[in-house]
């Protein structure tokens, strides 16, 4: 192959570094309004009185909403919830009211004018409380703060448990993380003849035009999403108020209308990771073999469900899957809490699962006497084999990336002879799915379209997105190789919702499986038909397109590529050839039990850490980071080496430092850059990024997936080096050197987290 | 039909009436700079030096560019020019560089600061006086002002003269025009990953999208034309250098980059419309038979040639084809004089011919003693015959046009017993081509996708321009028309370039004939896949579309349109139906003769005026126009009369008071709408539109066309009138009271013309 599996700068890399790229909030309009929010300064409240008079009569105002001026005001994602509240608040950030004015210092003074009475009502904080008995509910017109109580069991669970030769239990937790994208929530959006354009990013953009159209009461015809460039996203944009406000304000004021959120309020009123309280019990014989493994997970979904219960979901089974296990039960347990919803976050629930099934794993290996990478190694799931809940895999190349992670990480010396205290050496394996069954339930796959002009361009049009991850270049690269071609010369339009085809949107790191092979399929099409065409134009037959030629059977040259879609177009009086090509990967929607082959190739991983542990600060010197991927065939190294050094940093980020802590009234620890620290440059350790490439049958070019493994397994295999380097067992991240300090002196208080 | 032929409002009403409609210089972008142009202040002069440092340092300016910046400096249009000078400037306006700045206001000083040394040179300015022996070369490197010298015979001239019994000869003057669109030209430009992106209005997209990539040295995939509304054109915004410095500034600035034109810079330096003097001969029989005739025309192209040679062209031959003549001969000369060059507008050289033609027509019937409406009927061509020029006339309803036009003007007794001295009517009659094969030999006619959304949407998509004329409105009925909806629901993208086919652009009131053909092959494609996917999703044969719902042989409602889609789609993994239709006109390039059958349908019609001649002041006092046409069957009335209102009344202003007069130095008089004065409803007489609906087998449910030829006789037609008030026959348009005035008092001194 020329183009798959070579360094491809990314498509887009010039408009990053030299700032041309046109952000979210970088279009402006004539006579345009500025959005601006008022948000509930506390975590329970009533609403008892909203006065907007006082901001409607400032001069400037165009416009002011509150509740009962937007036409559906229900909730995104799951259900029971609101945009603006009404009836009660319930998290600090919650909105409450939106003004539109000429500029944004009149917004903003406008927010200040809107006059909301509360009463204060008792709040709930802490996933512990949640169920307790007399508890506050956090949300009205519920009798419970349980939204979601799951429970499954695969296999004979108590006979595997009754013939375990040990059987471990730990509980783990996982904090409220934000995403971090560096770009605030922004919209424009115009309302013209009576259909609405929105100028915006999105990771799911015929989702977001059904949001749109059904809040604001227009039909899904009349609702056109625009790409802008984003500024990243890592799940944080799937679900979004953000445009849905803009077009209320545009209709609303029948002007141009802006929306962008400030920094302070990403960090109030976003939707977080989802934190979680992970209960492991493991069941082996004594030779090491898995037979059985119950896990409990409690959950906090928000004051309100967004996606937090989904991403419980996935918690819940996707872990399981790294092994061969006789049978598993989990039980999971979804609580409202006073906090802002959760929604995704890249890896949506699996960095939970794995901190647990992964870390357990080595408390396993120590009392078996194992090496921990022995005992994985004897339980790996096999390729050509089905899980125990029911995937197909149809490759897996789990223990050649244990080995070179192994030798990466110089694991035999650092687990031998040169082992010494408070410095230690740490893995865990991974496992995700590419492509998942997720979403629509009458929507298998994806589909892609071709576009070849007259002018020669080839532009693939498809409905998913792009925000930074690098699909565009995948995408690049696929037409690039079939044609011949420059990725850099092929345009791909993602996501603008009037030339792209319906998708279920962007994530579960999909792309480059399910879109990758719709677009093949494109590109085989367009081909045919380009070429029938030439056929007939020339009167050669048997044909092919190479290295952007046209070339007939004995290898000469008839004319570039250019010139034959010039030819081919003129013939067509100047029309285009759009050829479609789709693909329906043979996963299935999930049974009620979580059952079934979910996605058509599933990516594997084995991460592992360095580290010292300065016993005297608590502080864990994280020295390096090795991260091996089972990705199938690697599209572009670089771009992939890009994905893993970003996906590990976050990791690492959430595993020491980062968590969006609440006091016990419900508030942030702040809410800037500042207070929530994420790593920098200085803070991150040497990452090492390596490839085991197996050629899946399903991918395609043999590809699986990238976009998520890397943010994986980074926390427990920093947990399980730290308890190499000094023999504490941490179970509560982030691992922020005064816990861990604490932790060193106070051993049997670990299990109790800090608050 | 339950939509063709029915008052549909226009589709973009909405947006012109409630102000939401954004124009051409209604966006914005982050670090946008703002551009402005340093234009001559001498009709003739060469440029010794241009010091741009005072300009380049001022703060805020980002960009000073001169002739030599520019990668391709070559004029737009026809031949031998330039966008900026850098040899001689030669017109008052004529650009010499162009700044761009942080702000408007700082753009605006640094072009004060662009210091350019020139040495006057003389000039040439009038028609009469650019052949003349020692006149000053209007232009460098060129050895004459003769830039255009056709002639051409058509059948025995000669011997037809020598048989006529009557042989009458006269002169006539049309003046420069503006094309008094509303809007100034304004474009935007963004940079970004080596595309161009271009948001601008235009006529002719693909053309332009050419132009600019030729001007900036990048290849034409490179350059992206995104359509803003466009507040007017009338030929004006055909040949544009507005986008091309737009575009200029931003690869030059690595910003966005906006350029808007003030109202003087239109005035200044447009592309105003061809004046010309015609010298007409005829040579008739006794009874009033057309022999032949003999036409000179003098026109003028401006400084150098942008489409003024080509408006000369058409003015050639196409006024011949509303008569059997036996012969014609033409001798045309474009010459170049130091003004601004000039190009399309509205009717496109046709007005002009039709002044000499028409006014001659009345001079021989006075003469004959024959009524004016008797001679044409006389001599009108016939259906299904083929004119002088090849034109084949596959409909005309030219008879009833003028039975129609004599009943609304009330002919018969105006020209009978009510006659009184200083009260007339006249008439005149027209022929227009609709769709003519200019621009590109190699493309034949034009296509277009309608692409079929899951949620129901129809988009058309074509390469064409909506610049007001109401070409949306006209696909949208047929899309409406084809599958039974609403019209408003049909949503129509026309002229971006990412998204739609390759097309010569928007002139010879093309569009309603081969667009909608090209369109109307487009639905029933798309109608046949629809139903092919539904036949096997239902397993029912024989399915219809009807009103927008499926029908099985029966007449049973299967489901809705809207269903279908989504169905079909589903089964296509979410993407659109996107079928593709294309109209080949069998017209043909004229040979170099000016002969063949140049369009596919030829719109005919005639327009009378009752006019009231105030002696004493010289006023003409228009009292009513009446226009009848036969453009075939009549797509929607409504739009159809506003067409006609419109052309009427710009024909109204250029026949009684609009002149772009300059001075003997080549000075307009004014270059502001206070100054150059245009109709406004107190000036408009009473306006009558009929139409004869011929059915002709070449335009879309017989349609023919109805852009230009409102304009195109309204001129002779008030002439006519006037001579038939006062007995003074008016060669000298505009008919200013002064002219009128000068001419009662001095009737030999008419041929002259005042300057």
């Amino acid at each position: 192959m020329s183009v798959i599996g070579k360094n491809i700068t990314r498509v887009d890399a010039l408009e990053k570094a030299n700032g041309t790229a046109s952000f979210c909030d970088d279009i402006y309009f004539r006579n345009m309004v500025y959005g601006r929010m008022v948000h509930s300064p506390h975590a329970h409240a009533r609403i008892m009185n909203i006065d907007t008079s006082a901001a409607r009569a400032l001069p400037g105002v165009r416009a002011v909403l509150t509740a009962k001026d937007i036409p559906d005001n229900s909730n995104l994602g799951e259900e029971h919830g609101w945009m603006l509240a009404d009836k009660e608040v319930c998290y600090i950030g919650d909105p409450v009211a939106v003004v539109a004015a000429d500029s944004e210092a009149i917004a903003a003074e406008a927010v200040k004018l809107v006059k909301v009475d509360y009463e204060v009502l008792p709040g709930v904080f802490y996933l512990e409380d949640a169920l307790r008995e007399g508890a506050p509910l956090a949300c009205p017109d519920t009798d419970s703060n349980l939204l979601m109580d799951l429970h499954s069991v695969r296999g004979d669970v108590e006979d595997d448990f009754a013939k375990a030769d040990l059987i471990v239990s730990e509980t783990f937790h996982f904090p409220h993380i934000f995403q971090g994208y560096l770009e605030p929530n922004s919209a424009t959006a115009t309302f013209i003849n009576g259909e609405l354009t929105v100028y915006c990013g999105s990771q799911a953009w015929h989702r977001l035009k059904k949001d749109i159209a059904k809040r604001c009461n227009l039909p899904l015809n009349k609702v056109i999403l625009r790409p802008m460039t984003m500024g990243g996203a890592f799940g944080g944009k799937s679900e979004q108020i953000t445009p849905i406000i803009a077009a209320l304000l545009a209709m609303e004021t029948h002007r141009p209308a802006k929306f962008t959120r400030t920094r302070e309020e990403e960090f109030y009123d976003s939707h977080p990771s989802v934190e979680m309280i992970v209960k492991v019990t493991m069941a082996v014989d004594k030779e090491g073999h898995f037979l059985s493994r119950k896990t409990e997970y409690l959950g906090d979904v928000g004051a309100y469900g967004v996606a937090g219960t989904w991403v419980l979901g996935v918690a819940s089974y996707r872990a399981d899957t790294t092994y061969k296990f006789n049978s598993v039960e989990v039980s999971t347990k979804g609580v409202r809490l006073n906090r802002t919803p959760t929604a995704a976050y890249r890896g949506y629930g699996n960095p939970q699962a794995h901190f647990a099934l992964e870390s357990m794993i080595d408390i396993l290996a120590e009392k078996l006497g194992m090496d921990p990478t022995e005992l994985r190694l004897k339980n790996y799931i096999e390729p050509n084999s089905i899980s125990i809940h029911g995937y197909h895999i149809s490759s897996c190349g789990l223990p050649e990336c244990m080995n070179r992670a192994k030798e990466l990480i110089n694991w035999d010396k650092m687990r031998g002879s040169s082992h010494r205290y408070g410095h230690g050496v740490g893995c865990a394996s991974l496992v995700h799915a590419a492509g998942s069954r997720a979403g629509d339930p009458e929507f298998p796959g994806d589909s892609a379209l071709l576009q070849c002009d007259m002018d020669g361009q080839l532009t693939v049009f498809t409905g998913e997105a792009e925000f930074g991850q690098g699909a565009k270049t995948v995408m690049a690269q696929v037409v690039a190789e079939e044609f011949g071609v420059d990725p850099k010369s092929v345009r791909v339009i993602m996501g603008d919702t009037q030339h792209t085809p319906f998708a279920t949107g962007t994530h579960g790191s999909k792309l480059t499986t399910i879109l990758a092979n719709a677009l093949l399929a494109a590109c085989t099409e367009a081909k045919k038909e380009i070429l029938d065409s030439i056929i007939l134009i020339t009167g050669s037959g048997r044909l092919t397109i190479e290295q952007g030629k046209i070339l007939n059977y004995r290898g000469d040259v008839l004319m570039t590529l250019e010139e034959a879609l010039h030819k081919v177009c003129l013939k067509r009086s100047g029309a285009p050839i759009i050829a479609m090509g789709e693909y329906r990967p043979a996963a299935v929607m999930l049974d009620t039990t979580g059952y079934g082959n979910l996605a058509p190739t599933y990516p594997f991983g084995v991460q592992a850490a360095e580290v010292e542990v300065d016993v005297e600060t608590g502080r864990i010197h994280v020295k390096k980071i090795v991260s091996v991927h089972d990705s199938g065939t690697v599209f572009n190294r670089q771009m992939a080496e890009g994905e893993v050094y970003g996906g590990v940093t976050q990791a690492f980020g959430f595993t020491t430092m980062e968590q969006l802590a609440i006091n016990n009234q419900g508030l942030l620890h702040g809410g800037t850059f500042l207070e929530y620290k994420m790593p920098t440059m200085l803070d991150i350790p040497e990452l090492v990024a390596d490839f085991v490439e197996t050629c899946d049958p399903h991918g395609p070019y043999g590809a699986k997936s990238l976009g998520e493994p890397p943010i994986v397994s980074v926390l427990p295999a920093i947990a399980n080096a730290v308890y190499h380097a000094i023999g504490l067992r941490l179970t509560d991240a982030p691992f922020t050197p005064q816990k861990v300090l604490k932790a060193i002196k106070e051993p049997k208080a670990k299990e109790g987290r800090s608050k």
